[in-house]
């Protein structure tokens, strides 16, 4: 142990421990001391495997169940806001950086690890770094590369707020520059030069004439949007612009891939160069699998298309379907004013226990 | 005298007094060491009634002539780029910050000031301060402000760099930022938002369809330019962007009054907000004057449309029509590279004394 701060006491109820989570600072790419807290407590509990790779650690039972379950939640948090150490007030209310996003669903995942000794199907725990940041950081997306055997199994729930509400798949997401090129000439002697702003102009008609898509699957609706985000274009006010790029967001339904859905975005841009600065795939609900069944009946509450691009992509990657499910809400991530409602966070861990062990 | 620097002695010959001008370094807002220089050689010379204001210099025959001329020129310089001093090459070039832009016509003015005691017009010569940063700071500006009186005449020639060649009046010069604005949301949820960048194709296809005028004037054609020159909008690239700003350009021929020039810019845009952030207005050529018809026989090269703005719109703007004539090549104004061929600035004293003499 580096870390100068108490071990955690998983016997402490939910709440505690997640305000205990909350006071070790875990921004992305420090997450050493509470990685370190993690695996140290979950090390003692005997009905756990634990492994270890960089900061993230894994825990798994081993009971030779017929299915086996995977809660996935990151240790990490955004810069602190001057929002540390955590505070309960007497709302019940916990304040501070990485309550809401995610420790309180960490929280109820060591509770579970630590207190579920015989669970009705075998359960992977897993805590991975760097999730906040650039996904060639991104734990979860290590993990898969380095140990996809740690994360096998059947069906996950990753433990991202969703305030208590049941998100299924997720959208994908592309990005491309669609560029037009130019000469530039002073603005006094314009017919000199070509203009490559006004060469822009069909880009933003076909966007603003888009229609998109709405996709159904499992019952939830996606709705697809397809958007200039960023316009830029032109050196000075005296000079005939050679350059115009529109950064595009392609936000796509789980039902493509994302070599379909950016042979769409060429089609629409026929004629124009695009460059993809940024892909990422979807994620089918995956509904209709029998511990996904399970789970939203344990839930009790109707679920409905995650409409963010989220991790739940990287197990649909690697074959198992995945839904958000957590504590928290998900309009306070990230926020100064961060904070969970104590008793959500109860609530998880109760309808978790209940889907383990009815 | 402030100044450490030798007195100009206006019996050297044009080059070598161009050469003194360029070794004293007077980079906008201060030039007031060449300033004290200028005034001192002029107030030596019996002939010449001389005033200042500030760093402005203007010093006038009053032999009751029928017509009254003006010569006007700056004195500052952009920054110096490690080109000083000046350096007379064997090829017979001059080199150094200034050298074109503008102290060989600097020089020319000196020598006629000095040397035409009894010139066949009333001649004012205008040596003034601040040209090459914003117009608030600009001395033929502030004159005109404050003494208007001192820059009175029929006919004025602007001594910038024109390769030699007449260039008569300018063209006028208006921006305007044409704005779109929306709503901000979350990019996978784009349909809570309102994209300000879609809301931006009709401006872009406006300008891409503009026709832009070609206006004859005293046989000088006047090609106009109207053009986006920056775009810029949207804040990240996950979000709907809730603004667009295209700034356009309109160059427009010296028959349209500022007033107009916006008109048909509003008219345009109809439907857009339209802010402007600079105008100034164009400078008709002035060359049916007698005054003016003397001097385009005495330079004896066919006269052009001068297509950027230049001073020539502030004596324009005071009744007085105004030609740019002056040696120097104006693409090397600005540059490192800046340079003057020796021969060309006494080929440009020869030809005005000519016109002010014959």
């Amino acid at each position: 142990m580096h870390s100068k701060v108490a071990a955690l006491d998983l016997g402490q109820d939910a709440v505690t421990l997640t305000a205990h989570l909350v006071d070790v600072p875990s921004e992305s790419r420090q997450e050493k001391a509470l990685a370190d807290l993690v695996e140290q407590a979950l090390r003692g509990v005997p009905h756990l495997r634990v492994d270890r790779d960089g900061d993230a650690v894994v825990a798994r039972t081993a009971l030779g169940r017929a299915e086996r379950v995977v809660l996935a939640g990151h240790l990490d948090t955004v810069p602190v806001a001057d929002n540390l150490p955590s505070r309960l007030d007497e709302d019940g209310l916990l304040w501070g950086c990485g309550t809401s996003d995610m420790k309180a669903g960490v929280a109820v995942q060591l509770k579970l690890a630590a207190g579920l000794a015989e669970p009705n199907r075998d359960v992977t725990y897993v805590f991975y770094d760097a999730e906040e940041i650039a996904s060639e950081f991104n734990g979860l997306k290590r993990l898969a590369e380095r140990h996809p055997d740690w994360l096998a199994g059947d069906f996950a729930v990753l433990m991202e707020p969703t305030g208590g509400r049941v998100d299924g798949g997720c959208q994908g997401t592309l990005r491309v520059e669609v560029r037009t090129t130019g000469r530039r000439a002073h603005s006094a002697r314009s017919w000199l030069g070509e203009n490559a702003i006004h060469k822009a102009a069909p880009i933003l008609d076909r966007l603003a004439a888009y229609e998109p898509r709405r996709v159904e699957i499992d019952g939830l609706v996606y709705p697809e949007g397809l958007n200039a985000v960023l316009i830029n274009g032109g050196h000075a006010t005296n000079v005939i612009p050679d350059f115009c790029t529109v950064t595009v967001n392609y936000r796509f339904s789980p039902d493509q891939s994302e070599r379909q859905a950016l042979d769409r975005v060429r089609d629409l841009f026929d004629g124009f160069d695009v460059l993809v600065t940024d892909s990422a795939p979807g994620a089918l609900p995956g509904l209709s699998h029998p511990a996904a069944a399970a789970f939203v009946a344990a839930i009790g509450t109707a679920p409905a298309a995650k409409e963010a691009w989220t991790d739940v992509a990287r197990f649909a990657a690697l074959g198992i379907p995945a839904v958000n499910y957590g504590p928290g809400d998900p309009t306070l991530a990230h926020t100064r004013e961060e904070h969970v409602v104590a008793a959500s966070i109860l609530e998880a861990e109760t309808r978790l226990r209940t889907w383990l062990t009815a």
